[in-house]
């Protein structure tokens, strides 16, 4: 298929050039062109404007949060530069609600919105290893399908409103964010008690927790492995807030996101920009004195 | 081999049926004799008084809590009946203090202890699937070993020191509490965002989260199954104080486990003793307005 | 003095006739024309918009929050309608970040910003018995002197930075909602306890915690009083919601803070959109099963 | 009047001394004999046991906490030196618990039993300043009101049943520690913000928080006087684990308790048990990376 391609950062690149591997053609736009023209090799295009991304049947943004993405789709000509009847797929984790107003600017403008949102991170991205989660009308999801099985192993497509799709995804990282936080409190727990906390996670992730979260996340923890970072601080912490605003707009109390919130300011008034966000572990730890 | 069994609870019955079926000879009491003669049919013998059961080689305890196994430990002529070198196998989840002292009580009586938890349902006891984390001597804990095997399908030995087996047991129960807490916050803002929370558990378990801790409790948390209970909330509020006990003792602050114990106070004060520990997400719903 | 007043709300209606009572000449506007007919009695003229209030030399807006201020402010020809020199006093609980945003815009047009934020109900607005607290230019802070004294029974200007008065209010707010958490717990134990809450407050209020905030919002809680509202749950979370940004911004983990915003989205979530922001006692007092 | 005082710690000295100052005869046991030879100037007789000061009319316990009440009142022959009617006043912080176990062990032994907590710290013993609060049998209440006065400015009886005193100052001390938890938030926020601590308390205990509280422990906080320690942190933590566990075995959820419990572990994590409990504060600004 022809696709325009906007946002060529740490996920965007080894998407992108899945979706080429896939023999799918790319006109690629990056604010930063040395980014896109990283793509040249693998066969793209690359588009000087948004404008010329926006031109083909189906456009996919990855751009890095709800500012970047207002920017691009609705603070350029990028709506009316659709084809009436073109799909724009947004990858980004977003706000539920400027999921919404996407949502409502797409019908106005003819086009259609679709939200397929990832799991995984840059390292699964890289091996297709990611999964989609997508909501938006079923003959566009369907017909972006052959994209989204080019990028991961598993999609899902839950619904046809997008906004569903991001919440999901807030969701799913919320759940993930809660696990690391609960290591990071058992392994304090176990540390100040004597015990290692490598031997636990064997065991707990050989049976009852035997999850991909679990053991990725779990090792990083045990190992305190916090650079380089596969999600930076500052990126978790920006999931946290719309996690909390999306909860906050629908009156959900959720102490267990105000806690990994509070970690994660604190990670980064310490100055701990450049760690995964699994450092937040790291805070609990120095809350034990460790 | 010749075993002392003392409390047929609950996961006591399951766990004497599964010992007796792999050839042991078991030597029951309970403070309730009729419990115990359930199992005579198994061809258990039944004992009069824990002085009774007290004289085999391996005296197995399986109490309801620290103030159970504290009265018959300590509270009776038990360590006295002891034989020397004779080893007491405690399966309680008791707190790591009471651990301590009784490690103590027998280093003095010349008898042996070995703490040996397990994790798991009474359904998972039938059908000896239990996961037991032993510690202890490891001369003591290697003569054990025929017996776990026959209750469990995984044997896991962690140490010598036997309350490392009960620090190991508490971080576990906490880790369950923690995914159960996070999946009742997660389910909450699913469903007032109108997503359906059994899609999304299917989604993530089939993926991130395939472990059996999130798709046995995300099952019963997302269809409100709370009824009967497997674990019920005064014996997942025992374990939570257990938890925050020996984090207390250890300068441990665990923000999660203080979420956890809140919302099963509000269980407890609500009445709902009859409810299943996972019915904490009911009341994390109910805060949230469902 | 010759003084613009834009909004008359609960608060905005008091302060406008004590402005008045204190001899100074008043334009009004107000978006629901008939509230600012209110004050025509007390010699008040009525603007019929935005710009025709923005000509007087002092110019007081009192919104209801950052929407309604940012419309008025940054969304109507109210910047450019107002006299070289002239002195915009905001007197809502808005967020830092607008507050910063229009020092910016004024320094531009060349006119003044002083952030003038009130502590107190409407009851203390009507007695004159608000606390002023103002941030701004000194020489404009000292003009605005006689308008703060006919509103108020203490003045105090913190500072030349006018976002420094609305951070103050936020701390303050922030400081009224924590006590009225803390009295919510204290009450709910000691009335499970089998104790009278009224009897305590009355204790603690004539020694340790004489201050009428305890003796205010502890009298409505001990009486479960939370009807008519003197400040609404909704009005309550959106101050909290502030408090929480600018906490987050600066980096600051505010636990406390978190635990108020979840008990007020509870009363949110339960329909308690017309009970007093105290009434987060209620929920308090509901999680303990009262 | 002629009493016994058993404990004569930083509390117990001052108040002691003003006894003796009153006029009354006192007969002092503690368990490190130089500390009760302090107040033999005063005009004390020093007891050589517990049994010798048990045999006055009044039996005054100011003892650390529970496990030192214990052992004096239960773990000695104090009961049954008790005069047939003498009055066993205990001014501990102590358990509810622990309360009624005393309560019940007096009504057997036909003596009786006073709770009578205090609040203050040491420089206001001294100064004749504590808040007295009582509970137990009119009667004997009433004896002891001349004990109180000559030691406090203010006696408040609150009831007949003792351990009401105990559940009124773990409320009482909940609201203490939660109001200098909220000012340590606050004061990050500030801080943080630029602004001036000292400013926001001066102008808010002039106000609103015109209580001592605020004003000794903002003061405190505000200048980072974390020692000498007025109430040093393990003390604090002992305190709030009383809170806790009454509020556990009422069944009532305490989330600023449990914010107000980790900070001080972390404090006693950190080393910190020579400090100020209010240096709860130093572990809020240090989460926000001050």
């Amino acid at each position: 298929m022809e696709v325009g391609f906007i946002g060529v950062g740490r996920m965007g690149l080894p998407i992108a050039r899945n979706l080429l591997a896939a023999g799918h053609s790319l006109i690629v736009y990056n604010r930063t062109r040395s980014r896109a023209e990283l793509l040249r090799d693998n066969g793209a295009l690359i588009a000087g404007s948004v404008a010329e991304a926006a031109g083909a049947e189906i456009v996919m943004t990855l751009l890095a949060d709800d500012h970047a993405l207002e920017e691009v789709a609705l603070g350029t000509d990028f709506l009316s530069r659709l084809k009436r009847g073109a799909i724009h797929v947004s990858m980004s984790t977003i706000s539920v609600a400027l999921s919404r107003q996407l949502t409502e600017a797409h019908a106005k403008a003819e086009s259609v919105f679709v939200s397929a949102v990832v799991f995984g991170r840059p390292t699964a991205a890289e091996a297709r290893q990611l999964l989609v989660v997508a909501a938006g009308p079923p003959d566009a999801a369907e017909r972006c399908r052959p994209l989204f099985t080019a990028i991961g192993s598993r999609t899902e497509v839950i619904g046809s409103d997008p906004p569903a799709a991001n919440a999901f995804k807030l969701a799913g990282n919320f759940l993930i964010a809660a696990a690391m936080e609960s290591l990071g409190e058992a392994f304090a727990l176990l540390r100040k008690s004597g015990l290692d906390p490598a031997r636990f996670l064997e065991i707990m992730t050989g049976t009852l927790f035997a999850a991909p979260v679990y053991k990725i996340y779990g090792k990083l923890i045990a190992e305190e492995q916090f650079s380089p970072a596969g999600f930076a601080v500052p990126l978790g912490l920006k999931d946290v807030r719309l996690v909390l605003a999306a909860a906050d707009a629908a009156s959900v109390p959720m102490p267990v996101a105000n806690v990994v919130r509070d970690h994660l300011l604190t990670a980064q008034a310490r100055g701990r920009q450049e760690l995964d966000w699994s450092s937040l572990a790291k805070v609990v730890a120095e809350n034990a004195g460790l």
